[in-house]
């Protein structure tokens, strides 16, 4: 397995070059965020994440988790690297004040959790799943609740859950037969199966906070009658302390394709006591404020996996001799040259560069966009910011998870057959990254919100904020001959990607199976479209720097030709979307059910 | 885990409705293989791999191969299953009279491989390898040679492996160190490790027979100085009985992604008796003879992939039911609709469908010209055929596995989380076709091979045979209007890849980094366009059997419905591909080695 090493320099262009994050944080009010604080925080991120994280990746999916009479171990390390993440103060960086926490800025929090993701997937899921609980609860419960649950949530000694899914539903939360009823004193009796259950029972934390869907009896049917509910693992005294064991139970764990180390769960309420949060038959209204925050993480992920699998293929290209250069040998007192020298495998090496530069880009754009919604006071920068965020989650989330799964596999194929062997690292790799595409909804889920509810949904006008900025940023450069290259093909695709839209829209009211026939192409052109938008300001940037001084030359000249690469051989991959598109429902509603298969 | 069902209607649909096997048996004097007896062989195979070789799949992959001090054992039921397969005489389908076998042709064998790999990956690959062991004997072996070791291999009881990656080389074969040195005998001594041997030491035969490339002492460095090895794991005496044990052993067994019921061995040979097949420093060009085989079959396991990935889709999709049709909703009675009732369920099914139909055509296609290589009298015959297969082999190979796996990914997402779960089945095939991406020569290797060696190596004169074909088929139907959503695209793409194809040869000519820049989306350009061909082929065949009766009318259907969503929604992906190889090669080779990361 190649050593896991942060990449810093990279994401402090992205934060401190490209998205400026010292003055937007000043913007915001977040004074303890000065660009020495951030360095400080990413560098310490860094080493833990190195020293700490990424040993325990390949030792926790041998071993995986166990299960014994409802008792859930993790592997062996876990437990005690996970008392340095909480003795260390990470779960506390971006959370309230008022709770225990430092107040930083959600978006440094994030590129922390992309490197202990590159690290350590199962590792990083454990606290991820306790930010959405705390989201949750800050968000939606009332001030009890919080002084309740949060304190210990922010400090990292108890964990939390998203407890949705159950057999026979997981898009369709509408279906859920999970109960809730009401006590006399107030609280409910929960009682049903949840399934998936991601750090649903473990050993690292002395409780779990579930955050639960259900339905009370003689609530509406489908998803307007789901209400959102805080079930804890232990009873808590009204002082905080842990009460009685509460009625949830851990009726096993999956054994999956990967992550192995996190322990996803079966969970039993057989009349847990759980306590409302937000109003009745509001649940799933509540859920979609943290389910924005889920989908990013998860975008976070495909960017994570991505830059791990580069870094692996990298260390291997530069490393492993085989044959000679087309062009001429290269390393004439070898036996072989460098397997990067040849041009196959640069492809894969700068696809996975791109989409992990291109999408850690992205990716802290939105996260800028969280901080805004967070602590932005001026409401109609903070609706701006909202509607962007909206249009680009299910991008990142799905076109992101997609590439970063793309990119795992160029690792496998550029170690060739030893990336097929457990012992490099590769293949994990691939296994753990493929749970991306399908949790927090799969790829044709977030094509499905971005193009029905969101952008059909609204006749195009959560386009246009986003879309004003891609534009603006297109003229200002108009004269700009060195940005041709990288303008260029984005007002090309962007025109196109307009009368797409038009052309769906239109199709879609003569028959609405157009949207669903149309809508993964339709969002993979768009994600390709984005990160292109994202390469040219910072080929922008990089020009800029070197005008300016000689310093970090090399940095940002390969940040230019990286961006020249991402024009030039991965947008192109558009056109195929584009004309799948503009094919249509037909082909594929022709079909009979029975016509599939004789 | 889905029940395998194998495809007896789309495989009699191929092998005689679309490529008229018996017309073509009879024409290589293959009198045994009438219709009756091709019918009643595979539905025979049919039955064996559904009943006795997929129940090992699962059971198989989570037991996996155990060693014990250079002792392997198969997971519990493969050696009764292999030891039902010989007494059945598979092995024996399409091997020489001479031998032991049956004498019928190679095509039909190949077919029922497809079964066995769709059945269980792992275990078709024991007799996949004695097959290539095999018929590196017959073809290069002396007569001795032959009367030692094929017998014991056709009927079986001996099992053969290829044993030539090392260490330090897998694709640069010319670095291999393995050593042999004559003895007095005439025999050789063999020392040296060679890995990744699949089926390299089991429990499922009495001897194994290796073999092997490797170095003769005085021998040219690189390629020109390889030679050829058969060395047995038991030595054999003259009347073909088991001697004592050669100096081959197995230092362990890798642990790996997938196929892990299949022994991946690292054997050592500690001066190993072994006998020089062909001639002496000859060794590679007598590999490429079986290399050619090895990789059609590995297509088969592209296509074997994407079927089995295709019925467990299917089956779920027909069965889960979740949301409601965006069109009107379709199962009033039920909580929701079945997903298959959803557009993009529907796309990932039919690309699934389309790619496993379209490919078996393919692969049969080229099994057939298999045949006529083995069999055909006219040398001008035998010629075309040889011209074909190099051309398709590394197209059918690089692209079927590539597209096959995409396939599996697929199986995955229509599952949903459930996908990720072991149980389902559904991740198994992505992890064990992901082997076929990687052996028998990365998808890099065969885009080299396709596009340096075959197509620039013979200034395109290899493309003419097939090209011609092709041609012919346009022309005839050019006429023919229910024809033409078929044949126009085939036209389109065809004239565009003759001008990539020359713009190429000019590029390459400056600077031949632009054939390995290009390569691999060379390669999948030419595998969509080469699919389409067989796609309008299939939609013509079921044109003429409408138009000639009502039997079996929804199949036909179903087969030209199919053709369109080819057509219309997996051939534009190619307009990517070209997009890509005409930006050519500055971009990927502008970075210095230091510049990838920093």
């Amino acid at each position: 397995m190649p050593e896991y090493k942060a990449p810093q320099r990279d994401i402090k262009f992205v934060m401190q070059e490209l998205l400026n994050c010292e003055q937007h944080y000043q913007n915001l009010g977040y004074e303890d965020a000065s660009l020495d604080m951030v360095d400080a925080i990413l560098s310490e991120a860094g080493k833990f994440s190195e020293q700490v994280v990424a040993p325990l990746n390949q030792s926790g999916d041998a071993e995986g988790c166990h299960w014994n009479d409802g008792v859930v171990t993790t592997p062996k390390g876990f437990k005690e690297a996970y008392q340095q993440y909480v003795e260390g103060g990470w779960p506390t960086l971006a959370q309230s004040v008022e709770f225990g926490g430092q107040g930083l800025p959600h978006s440094l929090n994030t590129a922390i959790t992309e490197m202990f993701s590159s690290a350590n997937h199962s590792f990083a899921m454990y606290p991820g799943l306790s930010h959405g609980a705390l989201a949750t609860i800050e968000a939606h419960g009332s001030e009890e609740q919080k002084q309740m649950f949060m304190p210990k949530l922010v400090e990292g000694n108890w964990t939390g859950t998203m407890c949705l899914t159950e057999p026979h539903c997981g898009t369709d939360l509408g279906m859920l037969r999970t109960k809730a009823e009401l006590n006399d004193d107030g609280s409910y009796s929960l009682t049903g199966t949840k399934i998936f259950i991601s750090a649903g029972e473990h050993d690292l934390s002395d409780n779990i906070v579930h955050i639960v869907i259900a339905r009370i009896p003689g609530s509406p049917e489908g998803s307007r009658g789901i209400s959102l509910f805080i079930v804890p693992k232990y009873n808590v005294n009204e002082d905080g302390s842990i009460a009685d064991r509460n009625a949830v139970s851990c009726g096993s764990i999956e054994h999956k394709m990967g992550i192995n180390a996190n322990a996803t769960c079966v969970i039993n309420f057989d009349g847990a006591k759980g306590y409302l949060i937000g109003e009745i038959n509001r649940g799933l209204n509540c859920m979609f404020t943290f389910m924005n925050a889920a989908r990013l993480g998860v975008a976070y992920e495909g960017v994570a996996a991505a830059e791990a699998a580069f870094q692996g293929a990298l260390t291997y290209a530069k490393d492993r001799l085989q044959m000679r250069s087309l062009s001429g040998v290269k390393n004439p007192d070898g036996p072989a040259d460098k397997i990067i020298v040849h041009p196959d495998v640069r492809r894969m090496l700068l696809t996975q560069k791109s989409i992990a530069e291109g999408g850690r880009a992205l990716v802290s754009y939105l996260a800028q966009l969280v901080d805004i919604m967070h602590a932005e006071k001026d409401e109609k920068k903070k609706a701006a910011a909202d509607t962007k965020l909206a249009l680009l989650t299910p991008i990142a989330k799905a076109f992101l998870t997609e590439l970063g799964f793309e990119c795992t596999s160029h690792g496998v194929q550029v170690f060739g057959g030893h990336g097929f062997i457990k012992e490099w690292g590769m293949e994990q790799l691939m296994r753990d990254t493929k749970i991306s595409c399908l949790y927090e909804g799969t790829t044709g889920i977030q094509a499905l919100d971005l193009l029905a509810r969101k952008i059909l949904g609204s006749k195009g006008e959560i386009l246009k904020p986003f879309g004003a900025e891609v534009t603006a940023f297109c003229v200002e450069n108009s004269d700009n001959e060195a940005m041709q290259e990288f303008i260029q093909p984005i007002m090309n695709f962007g025109r196109d990607l307009q009368k797409m839209t038009e052309t769906l829209g239109m199709k879609a009211m003569q028959n609405p199976d157009e949207i669903g026939a149309a809508s993964v192409d339709y969002l993979m052109y768009s994600g390709y479209l984005t990160l292109a938008y994202f390469w040219a300001k910072m080929a922008k940037v990089a020009q800029q720097k070197l005008a300016a001084s000689d310093e970090d030359k090399a940095f940002y000249q390969a940040k230019i030709k990286t961006a020249r690469f991402y024009m030039q051989r991965i947008l192109p991959r558009a056109a195929g979307h584009a004309a799948c598109v503009e094919n249509g429902a037909s082909a594929m509603m022709a079909l009979d059910e029975d016509e599939f298969s004789f």
